[in-house]
């Protein structure tokens, strides 16, 4: 990325014209406004069918719809221009498996300050099928070894992690240190001190770091978030929150989840994040108290390294709870529910990729809230572009992705032992520990 | 548009490898697959965060994931790559308003086929900003004194017509005049002379006209319609459909549909002509009679020179018929129902720009069945270029169009007369006309 | 029925105690007004088990529970309590057929005003054993021979007509001259003649007549017209109403209805009187204006005498129009939907007999409106009881009646001749013909 | 109750003429059926009013419709016909509150086996307005003086406590020993050791002790225990279900909630017992393991003596997990969801009085499944008297509601120390203890 940031807005059409053509549109009706057009268009004999079949005689000019019509003002813009493409934050996807191209990769498409310039990925053929399709320069795939040298492309901003939990770190930390901002899938890592070491490699290295939380970024969940801390559901009392889905040996994309190490843990880790971000972000704090169950069904090979079923209830300083779950067993549950003293609210599906469904319960009316799905890939993204154009922290920092595995490992603890674990108020501050 | 097409699918990956991942996932669990990935990742001892400390010291080989977990075979695909830029359709659209601008520019970016490549308008300061917005060249923004230098234009495959209804004839005919396919905006065209006069244009140039009805590419409508042909409903009796929205003079988009001569009808030629495409692709048939009601508001300035509500009936060969309306004066409404002798089948809302919902009732049970949302701007773009690329007829050419409108034309007369309009069973063939 | 009518009201509680128990329950919370009772009560040493155990040995005064616990005042009452059994009308109900034994003679039991004194039936068998169990003299047993002979049973207030179309005429006319008042199901009769006959009947004998329009008595179909009445969806534009199912010629019930002296007409007057009721109480007004088509499947045996489907269009003063059906050939449907200018409503189920969904649809938010069930039967029932009590007028006379069944000729007329039928702005005083 | 017990079931129509009416309307349609019906009655010149009218001239059995119209055999019953009043169990009401009047006592009309017999009251003037409403005799009115000398009623069965939960121990102790059956309002009472006392009481006196679990009686709850224990969800992996409400100090049916003594516990005793039940009979098995947390708002003095807000975790024996929760300080919420590995149920709300919502999700469909709503209430008292009349177990009795209120001192218990409860695998059999 280089230079000036132009702004997304646009330009305004003119005030003094907008503000005549409503006039003429509340006073008038249309007949005002369209009647001398259609008049010097379409004749009083001639369809403009016939216009056109003759429009080789006549001067080109008196086929020529006036202004009123064509030529009009850049109308109200409801989804905003992209940036142009030498303005926007280059992106280079680590790993093209099946989330990286059936969601990440296509939705650079409808970003408006993100484009995808580098691929990294130990498949070669795959690297240039994929470049070629998506406009992505050759000289621009890299592979594990070459990694290191994404140092030397100026052209890429960000480096996305894509790759098994195992991975982030090491990817993480060899993208700060060739000095580029980094963007890591979630969970953010395997271990609490991973995730130190994350931070500690970016904040070294002067780069940003962020961890891809969709669902913050996601319309929907963004308005039960503001729903819950706007005070129109009363107090909140409980949050309810289920993920899960059948993991499937068949699939590629499930394998390495069934491995402790790659994946750093089983459901929870995976989808029951989802389920501990939604009663940490609904609520605005942080637990203070957990309690955890954990069930894996003996002779399943799925789960002979990772756990099945996990669930687990949190209490919230101010006294709320949570009753959550994560499951790698039963059929597909993408769910937050917010108890208030007045009202309740169900964001169910909450977090699938596509459709969402917000409805809030007030005594004997149910209001179902709608708003248009937006592609939280590429709006995730741009949140990322714009920290790193505006210079600002971006919303899920790394210090984020390090309390979602601090209170998950806290889960786990929990769930070991039988016992309440209570946690520290507060976040123990990462930036001190940096030299 | 030069020379050969790729196709779309994808290689498939090595189906040996595939085969193996499966019984290896199956049989094995995570064990085989993960266990010696991990081992000789992330060794006994040492952390990836301690490993990717040390790198500087290790030869990168070491810290490279093996081929197991990286480098893996190309997933599954769910949405199929986008052609390469240079094989794509190039579209020119004619007219930047609110549509244009908000639907259909934007939607190139979700296009596997179609790219944009050059813009008509009347506003060259507007032009110049969506060109540098959207990377069209500067060198390619007509106004509509040059449009028929498009001719010159090879980059130019499809002329994209999104102009006033009462424009549509003109511009149509001259596209084809200079050679390129056209793409109309629906309806096709306000008299039945001017849409048959397109299509002889279309003819004569040897070039293909489609009318843009996107409903008809739409994932949930195009159920809808197989679930109706399907008999799972039993036999159809009843469509009934209704679309409305309060039409808004302070809005400039809505200004010129208050001038007949611009807008060729009112609700029924600009919205009510959703309702009449559903009640025939739903059926598969064309009405063979027709009644009709119309009211407008008095004194509304809205309805001086177009309707405001109009009702309408049709009767189908097979017997079934049909209950529709369109309105400019009632909110949001965008629905379609279907009454079998077995079951019903509800889409509402069933023609929104991006909601759609639909429920199929049988006995006590409601089913509800979902798909992911696509975008019908693409998907309609895509299939007008496939059409092109393989020499077909589009689903919905001009005679779709004209069909229509002779139609709209027979339902006006219902209303006018109070009388049952008789229509000729089939549809005439208009290539005949051709000299 | 004899004489005095008490009060459903009950007596208000004290107001000054009520006020009370407010104060003490918000300012004091529990302690107040609970402790000393539990002190009392419970002790401080022993259970109430240990404390009922010992009962014999105690007075029994000491057990008892003090009265702010027990013993408190009438509570709020959300079900109106009956009318002793003595003030209640008495119906005779007249064909104990499926509609008779399953909705309405089990709907007594839920009545407050109403109860069932007497049967007339052909099948003396059938009679005894409903007669046993829901408690109705044998001595109250009539058929058919003995019809006139209510006359002479001073318990039977009103004869309730539930036999099919063609003979309600006959029925209601001697019921009247007998000197009951009249409740009459649905469509009243087959022809206008019937209708009036019936109505100068029961106003030559100084009774009531009211046709059994069970909707108008169901709750959510009367939230249905405030809604639309209140401004609250805008100004009305368009009412839609489907009613539909399959006739079932191996049902007893449904065989009359195959039947055109018997039923009077096919699914228009059996089913379709739900959709023109709907237009006519959504609206509030009268049409002046309607269109039909009629399609029935040929060979279908089922429709050799009536019609099987009905499409119909009305055209109010106000400028509202309505697109409306009956089918008995398509699956079951039940629904009424109102577009305003500023909100849609949707009651589907409209008039099933249990279940009732109310929404209303305004910009992006969809409202469910939820009431508790009613047994509109007894409702119904209640109503024309209290018509009778108070000597008012009943809210579905027999004039509305009437009303339906001319429109409903006029439907038939307008289907016969594919012309708009145009109908008289107002119902003809039908009182003046009574000599 | 005395003697015989008439079954519910009806005689069934003479099959032969059945079986010859299906026959007719399947093979001749309606015209074999009813035209000669028609022809006689309503003759080829004359209409039924004008036939009406002459029929003082005429004999009567001329006017008679014939058989095949009127005299039908027994229609299909869809509700059963109810006992006659003298065959069914008569019930003496205890406590005269909200719940008993607005719910209970109306039911009565609704039931097919029982009736209300006999009152017990403190407040004698309330207890006489609601004797003569509902037709009991006012020397059946007891007051908690004369409350044993309801032994000496024999029109008296069943006698159903519904008092404060801290009274429940007492009276059904004084009930059985008045030789009467005892239905009891749940939670059965406040200690383990209460329970125990009145099922040794029952069985000492030789008589049933059901607990009211109305949703075990209720349709939709019934359909997903079926469903949940079919398979048709595949295998069950989680139980979520959360019941709540604001506790209302102001409303004299709340008061004595708020005190420990007579409410035995909080939100969990009233309400979370309906959590816990659903978390029951949804796996059919007993939970080994129990998590929980409590939060009572400071300061707010509702919650001086009982808590406010549970949430609690159980472990069954089969893996299954359930999050549960109880609040009386959240809007009302009332749903029980079971998470299968194939699909997921949702019934929310689940414990309405009135209304049920039941779906089934499976990939990417959602089944709504609708049955009409039953009344609960009387559901729950008939099968008590069926299980009297029949002298077979309650499919409720102490020992369900001894389960409950362990497993909430359970709940307690592992909220209090922060530590897993585990709990025995069975019930032990209280049986035993009975000397």
């Amino acid at each position: 990325m280089s230079g000036s940031t132009p702004p997304l807005t646009i330009d305004s059409p003119d005030p003094a014209r907008r503000r005549f053509l409503q006039i003429a549109g509340q006073i008038a009706g249309t007949g005002l406004v369209a009647a001398p057009v259609a008049g010097s268009l379409l004749g009083a004999s001639s369809s403009p069918v016939e216009a056109a079949q003759q429009s080789q005689q006549q001067s080109q000019r008196a086929a020529m719809p006036p202004a009123s019509v064509t030529g009009r003002p850049m109308p109200q813009i409801q989804k905003p221009f992209p940036l142009p493409p030498q303005s926007r934050i280059g992106f280079a996807v680590v790993g093209l498996g099946k989330f990286a191209l059936n969601q990440i990769i296509p939705s650079f498409a409808e970003s408006k300050r993100s484009k995808l310039v580098a691929l990294v990925s130990g498949n070669r053929e795959k690297a240039e099928q994929v470049a070629g399709r998506y406009g992505v320069d050759r000289m621009a795939i890299y592979d594990y070894a070459s990694f290191d040298s994404l140092a030397d492309n100026a052209e890429v901003d960000v480096v996305y992690i894509i790759l098994p939990n195992g991975l982030h770190a090491e990817y993480a930390i060899r993208a700060a240190k060739a000095g580029k901002h980094v963007m890591c899938e979630k969970p953010m890592a395997s271990t609490v001190a991973e995730c130190e070491a994350m931070i500690r490699a970016s904040l070294r290295a002067g780069r940003k770091l962020m961890v891809a939380y969709r669902a913050q970024y996601e319309p929907f969940n963004m308005e039960a978030i503001r729903l819950a801390h706007s005070g129109d559901l009363g107090k909140l009392k409980l949050v309810v929150s289920d993920h899960g889905r059948n993991l499937n040996p068949s699939d590629p994309a499930d394998q390495w989840r069934m491995s402790a190490k790659l994946a750093g843990g089983g459901a929870l880790y995976d989808i029951g994040i989802y389920s501990l971000q939604a009663a940490r972000y609904i609520t605005g704090e942080e637990p203070e108290e957990i309690h955890a169950m954990i069930h894996s069904t003996r002779g399943d090979p799925r789960f002979r390294e990772v756990e099945e079923n996990v669930t687990f209830q949190l209490r919230f300083p101010s006294g709320v709870l949570a009753n959550c779950s994560a499951s790698y067993g039963y059929a597909d549950t993408k769910r937050i529910m917010v108890q208030g003293s007045e009202a309740s609210l169900t964001l169910d599906p909450a977090t699938d990729y596509y459709e969402h469904k917000l409805t809030v319960t007030k005594g004997k009316t149910e209001e179902r809230i709608k708003f248009q799905e937006g592609n939280q890939f590429a709006l995730e993204m741009d949140h990322f572009a714009q920290s790193i154009q505006e210079d600002q922290p971006p919303r899920t920092p790394g210090e984020e992705g390090l309390q979602d595995v601090r209170l998950m490992q806290a889960i786990y603890e929990a769930a070991r032992t039988g016992r309440a674990v209570k946690l520290e108020p507060r976040i123990p501050d990462v930036v001190a520990d940096v030299p």
